[in-house]
């Protein structure tokens, strides 16, 4: 018989999802190019030729039995080997094979890596605003998510907040830069403080806590600023990613954890993955699909889009007299929502068929989400609805 | 920090892992072709011709950002409403797509139905000998795993020991047909008798107990049998499927759990498999590999070479005089070994470059397995070692 927690969960559906399919209904009725759908995020743009050719190739030249074989269970090597090279090529790092673990996109390096530096019952603190599917991440593992109040200003990090809140059940704290929701970027000041923070606090507390940094949107960053890699600041990192944005793959499962070769028994995280993962089912990403990243690491999708929606929007938005920060990067913008309450924003702004997502789930009422993972000229188009909605609704 | 639980279990290594290296470092020494390696269970033909054109024309001719999308939550609805015709076809079953879960192989479909029909501390019942990853799969989801003592008779099931281990705290069965390691089939006359003792033990304890049958080697069948479908017998059963035997692919971890639709809460299982997904990182397999095998479900690799080392080794042990159950499927044989002690019978083995696997960790000692997926010369080339093997340690 079905354990009632997952019953429980079948109840509260989730905001983005239904949403999504009142965007996929009304579609249905007036045509899907008529709804202006900011719900999802689900890459617009089409992965490089180069990944396509790629797994043509294997599936051209390699032996089937090899080519479609078991992976090893810790992944496989000359994959583990070309994350590592990449990485450290790019931000200076000294990951060797042995720290990498290849996973099923971030979804699956999340469920490794809270699994493997934190025992059931302990807490992972993460500050707001956060992926909403954090929550059942962190208590599918058996863990307690306990959140830190977003600061609104800049969407950095509260950190004193954050100091407050770490007690001796603290295991990790779980960051997402660029960040969605909010689109910020974590600077490298933010980053010191927060190691700063995390270095004397585990002294406090007599043990080491862990920044598990979730960073699918790392490539995805706009005016020219570099990456500020999370894991060069603080030793015990667990650096989790997906490349399903950067390479457009969503629906090929496909990610890795990176462990810190500086961090508390780094030579047991990979081989613990492996043990996790006969309890999950994970048991590898697909292999093909392994083999095939391994040769699109230094590449990216044509990223430019993004950047071009969030400089219309930015602008539109601001002219309608929203208050917001500007995105550093990911393809989200997250303004303050016309009334407090931001899911009747929501709520009304689909009258006029334009779906924005209330930012209550990601810890953050009174703003609204916009994934402008969208073609430019459907962003331009939404305009003249977005105009009327503020207007007619909010007089302005 | 790392739990304890994984660094012990790191600790306990995998004798058939253990066993795969050593036969991969002598292989090293004398030449892998020289080393008669019976120890893993990966698939030594090709996947079908057709699921290589499948996966080609897919990336030649879909749009990418549509053909590496994000699978809806509960996975890709054509391919499990293909996967649902394609059974019904097959075993003049009911299943409606929703009944479908595509997982990532086996691994994924049992961490889903473990979790979907057993409450934390509640047991599973696994009739031995047993696949060693039950223990791991079990445990993972927080369950007991009570093992029913082999019957080495005929490997069928011990139905009276299975009855008397049954109580208020038994939630699922997990059975394996064909049999990794016996090889053995349940017969019709097994599956109706666990059926009606599932039946009147349901009602004796006052809860359905589900019955979890996990089938990979369905498809691995000998003497033209046809396949018994367990879930035929009894209502509450959640089938698990890989294509890792069938296909060849092992390595790209596609598989589903189809729900009876006659089970208990049939409508919940599907969606609560994606509830779970959330908690656990699975969140669907590969979107390409999905796709693919929906085209090529009534296709399988060429089997014919199981089949006949099947028949060569087994004439070949009964000659040298081991006690045997002959496989009805499976690529696997389950002899027992000449002394009762299978480990150090199994050690001897190596001596002579024979990699057999000892079956204590099957839950059956006394036995060892042979996984006869290698090409049939290798086979034919093992017998001079295995003859020298018996008559110089036992002096047969």
């Amino acid at each position: 018989m079905i354990p009632q927690n997952y019953i429980d969960m079948l109840g509260a559906k989730s905001v983005i999802r239904t949403l999504s399919e009142w965007a996929t209904a009304r579609g249905q009725e007036i045509g899907y190019d008529n709804v202006f759908d900011y719900s999802l995020g689900n890459p617009s743009v089409p992965c490089p030729e180069k990944f396509t050719q790629t797994m043509i190739r294997l599936l051209q030249t390699e032996q089937p039995v090899t080519l479609h074989g078991y992976s090893p269970s810790l992944t496989i090597p000359s994959v583990r080997q070309a994350v590592a090279d990449s990485l450290n090529r790019r931000f200076g790092m000294q990951y060797g094979m042995e720290h990498i673990f290849m996973t099923t996109g971030a979804a699956g390096a999340l469920a490794h890596a809270l699994r493997c530096v934190c025992a059931p019952g302990q807490e992972v603190l993460v500050p707001a605003p956060f992926f909403p599917e954090y929550k059942p991440y962190i208590e599918g593992a058996g863990l307690v998510m306990r959140t830190i109040p977003p600061r609104p200003a800049d969407f950095q990090i509260d950190l004193d907040a954050m100091d407050a809140a770490i007690n001796e059940n603290t295991a990790a704290v779980l960051i997402n830069t660029p960040n969605n929701p909010s689109g910020a970027v974590y600077t490298a000041e933010t980053m010191q403080a927060l190691a700063d923070l995390l270095t004397a606090a585990s002294a406090r507390i007599g043990r080491h806590i862990f920044l598990i940094s979730d960073e699918p949107y790392r490539e995805i960053l706009f005016g020219g600023q570099s990456i500020v890699y999370p894991a060069k600041f603080y030793a015990d990192t667990l650096t989790c990613y997906s490349f399903s944005k950067s390479l457009s793959l969503p629906g090929e499962r496909i990610g890795y954890v990176a462990a810190n070769p500086a961090c508390q028994q780094a030579e047991l995280i990979v081989p613990v993955c492996g043990q996790i993962s006969r309890g999950t089912g994970h048991n590898c990403p697909a292999s093909i699909i392994q083999l095939a990243v391994a040769q699109c690491l230094d590449e990216t999708s044509d990223l430019s889009v993004y950047e071009r929606n969030m400089e219309l929007i930015y602008a539109e938005l601001k002219r309608l007299g929203f208050e917001m920060v500007k995105p550093d990067g990911t393809f989200y913008i997250f303004p303050r929502s016309l009334e407090p309450d931001a899911v009747a924003f929501c709520q009304k702004a689909t009258q006029y068929d334009l779906v924005l997502v209330p930012g209550d789930s990601f810890g953050c009422p009174g703003h609204f989400r916009m994934a402008y993972c969208i073609d430019t000229e459907k962003v331009q188009r939404s305009f003249a609805a977005l105009e009327r909605f503020v207007r007619e609704e909010y007089g302005r």
